[in-house]
């Protein structure tokens, strides 16, 4: 079976067409050995965003409670929220609200030895907070943990 | 058929696992109406990357020769490295390299009316220019044509 | 009559030393052919700025109810008030406040075909929230529409 | 006379019809106190628009030769094209070329004590390097000295 | 007596190991004819930091009622946080909190003239809001005033 | 003997007075169990700077050949260059120098358990390429490992 990068992982899941494809994804990672979350934040307050996400990692068991599993969980989703964002970390300061998929990925890489990283993706939209006015958007952080 | 939105697609293509299931995804949105390019960059020089994806999107003739064409296509993919940079549009001025696929997909968003967007997708690679040393990236830009 | 584009209206709207001149420019402006609108905004919460231009131009007739109007809409205040800001999209939360004219203007750039372009001005000052300690500021943006 | 305040002069200057306008809002300016200069710059490189703008404001006898004249006038040319390119400091590295208009305003603001300010204005055009594919930019940045 | 530059001064002031290191280098720095004030600030909002620090800069003495004076000031230490934060100026929309110790230090720089100058300091941490989850952080504003 | 965490003995060796200051102070942190190394960089191209660091890093043993070691030396210099130059990485292109001295500090933070950080720390002076013309600045950069 082939084992995929965690990012791709990640992003893969995002941008899966249903719940399904979604869940058939986690599973085969899983099964690769990776540690995996996922699952749908929306809102114009970006604490908001990272404060969800972080919790279903810790609650799902994809970080624990050391100091270095929460820093690295919080640049990877930090880092996928600015490139989400294009680098501008504001939503309701600047009148628009985000409503996507994330995914959470956490494993070795595949040929670069013992060390885990984290993979943080989002995909979903941004725009004006009125029906139809959002467009696409995505995201992908990574860091060593 | 399954019409999937223009930056999905876009970012389908790039997280393919070979030219095949590339291509397979570019028919299947050429098929719905899409105008669709595709390939590779790398560079230490973000100027590269920019010309070399402008110069395929016209060239494929997903954008034309108007100013409107290139002022959006310029902006899908500013936007896409933007967030493929998280923020930070420096390659080898911050000393790190970047490899890619790339994708443009134009269309209508179904639903959204008679206009046009444009969406520009990356998926590789960026870090220090010593192999082994890069991580995964991914960005997304998105603009009405 | 000479026409300037479309920019340059605008700027020289926020820029005029009474109403009677900024109502004057809008006035030819219209004559022209351009839509066009003008204000005066003030607040240390950047989505009030935001909110209140984009309310006046759909008010005004300058954009209508279709997305890409919107979205064009939004580019150009957004990149207006990042000009004005110089790149840090932060009032209140960095301790400043704005105050400033604003102007939309919409239409053809003169030899450049038959898209529609709209830019969004804004002329007044920028500080710290006492009476005094503010300096002046501007901004200009401009998308295709 | 009515004495506007030094960002307004500089920037109607580099927004003035013809050379014969610029020189005539020039003149006004240094009847009531001001040191004034201007010019136009064109470059892919900002370091040349920097430098091209720091040199003439020293040859003019706008700034002097004292560190803070110097500063003062980096600050102000630093921050007046932070506006123009809307933060993104970055000129041919993301394959845009500028061309412009700028002045520079020296003196005291009306109502603001003996102190004086220094005032760098730029407008004219930023895009891609091909002939009709750039748009409209505006910059203003000021600060004490 | 050597005699540091103010920047210098005031970081050291931020990384005493205590409140009587701290006293005695702002004692030496008072005795070479600068004006200091120190201090520590810590909140999840950067309108309570800056605003903290102006009011101590103020009623220290540090700085007086004038404009020049204020601003100055506030362009010093939006550089610190600028600094501190690594670009990024927000604090709890981004889920994280600071807190420091900090320290302004005013007056002339040894060989370059009669004008003197503002240098703003931090040094401590910031992170996500959970005790334990912070990491160091420093930063450096200097401005002529 | 106090252990002083590494950020702060990073930072108190670029601030030293003298290179006696400087290897006392690493020599004292070598026996408290941090890996050290310390020297002077000045350059136009922060390329160069980055590079630089990250070799002596490197052939100092602060690093070791593996892929977590490099991105993590990578991120700390990184972040420490963001905050130097307050978010925006780019000194020629903007007509400005860097000289500073640097010191980056491996180890255990006390009290957070087993895993190793990494901070890079430098001070010393950015501007314009005229002597006398530069100013002093500070960065922190510091992660996991």
């Amino acid at each position: 079976m082939q084992t995929n990068p965690l990012g791709k992982i990640a992003l893969k899941m995002t941008l899966a067409d249903d719940d399904q494809e979604n869940s058939a994804i986690a599973a085969r990672a899983r099964e690769c050995g990776y540690r995996v979350c996922t699952g749908k934040v929306g809102s114009m307050d970006l604490q908001n965003i990272i404060g969800t996400i972080e919790t279903m990692a810790r609650k799902s068991g994809v970080v624990g409670d050391g100091v270095v599993d929460q820093h690295a969980l919080y640049h990877a989703v930090y880092e996928c929220c600015s490139g989400f964002m294009r680098g501008n970390l504001i939503l309701g300061g600047t009148l628009r609200t985000l409503g996507s998929r994330f995914a959470i990925v956490r494993g070795k890489i595949p040929g670069k030895g013992q060390n885990e990283w984290i993979a943080a993706a989002m995909y979903g939209t941004i725009g004006s907070p009125s029906k139809g006015f959002e467009h696409e958007a995505a995201g992908l952080g990574i860091i060593h943990i």
